[in-house]
């Protein structure tokens, strides 16, 4: 495939997106039919600048004073986000928090499918777990398909960079998306999404203690 | 209380303390009693400085060409991000999400006890789910409590900035922790934190795009 010249769109632009997206698919259920920029930001308490300037990555062209088609737009957004596509996934660990993302039939409406997992755990190797089969982590060559290129990853801190390395070379993921706290290193080309819950969380308690001590 | 001249702690050092605190955790089952500040930068590829720096709004002394003891920055870490103290949730939506959060054991090892949840399905109301009791969102006054100060909002878009006029005005809470990927309006002094695990997934799609399109 040639090179292309393609911007790479910022990261904070792209998890602003997705808020735009759910605004005016509720503005679709409420029945409004087209929308301005303006509109969006003032509701969502976003500077109208900053919604103009995100909205410009996509392909989607609004008209002088009319504003955006909003079918368009969920249309334009959905497909940009890769939303519309299924990316399928295999998850690694399937303790608490990977069972529980397994349940989560949400993930599947934003375009990923998880079909399968790995674990080690004796008691639910060979079974299935909410319809998905779980193999053993020593078996992920076999399982290897370059039609599942995305590895979530919710294995025990101590585990994660082995089982990086491993999903990698022996899974052949090309992206992960890591849940756990740790900040695992990998090799160039190969995506990592960090999803650390438990830093958010961190950063919650933090912000509550100091409006306590502002008071 | 006196207001406190207190240094606010960026969102992004907030955001990285965890990464050094599973990293030493991880050294200190390893039988590791000391570490060096360059020592976890290299190790996690986070820049020395940047490492040294985010450690400076910690409590915690280091000793010139020793480092830190590690289970001293164990202590000071778990207890800096508050994940030593028990803060009790409300769950707000109790579907595919809200459910799958309820099941997470691991959210309380990080300070986070989920006490109740609230939603409207008739089919859940007045049962328990792994173990929480669920509640009608129109019971919510009733159940108002100060102990209770952090509601976990995963309702449908749709309803999202309702609810969440609810739980502050009916349900008294200061902080939200707002997995819906709507961006919510608060009045000045509740604490919102985001986390949009929808929002992770667009940008995780866009990156891999890109190495396809880089090759």
């Amino acid at each position: 495939m040639g090179k292309k010249n393609k911007i790479q769109v910022p990261e904070p632009a792209l998890r602003r997106l997705p808020w735009y997206l759910a605004y005016v698919k509720l503005l679709q259920s409420q029945g409004e039919t087209v929308v301005s920029s303006t509109f969006i930001a003032k509701s969502i308490g976003v500077d109208p600048a900053l919604v103009a300037k995100d909205l410009s990555y996509v392909a989607i062209s609004g008209k002088t004073r009319v504003g955006y088609e909003v079918a368009e737009m969920i249309e334009v957004l959905e497909e940009f986000l890769g939303f519309t596509r299924t990316h399928k996934a295999y998850i690694f660990g399937v303790g608490n928090l990977g069972a529980s993302l397994l349940q989560d039939k949400g993930l599947s409406q934003y375009g990923l499918e998880v079909v399968g997992g790995f674990d080690v755990n004796p008691d639910i190797v060979g079974h299935e777990l909410y319809g998905v089969p779980i193999y053993h982590l020593d078996d992920l060559a076999e399982y290897r398909n370059d039609d599942i290129p995305i590895g979530i990853l919710t294995v025990p801190v101590d585990k994660a960079q082995d089982v990086t390395n491993r999903i990698i070379e022996e899974g052949g993921v090309k992206a992960i998306w890591n849940f756990t706290p740790f900040r695992i290193i990998v090799p160039d080309g190969v995506v990592v999404q960090n999803t650390s819950m438990y830093a958010h969380l961190a950063v919650m308690f933090n912000r509550m203690s100091e409006q306590l001590n502002n008071k």
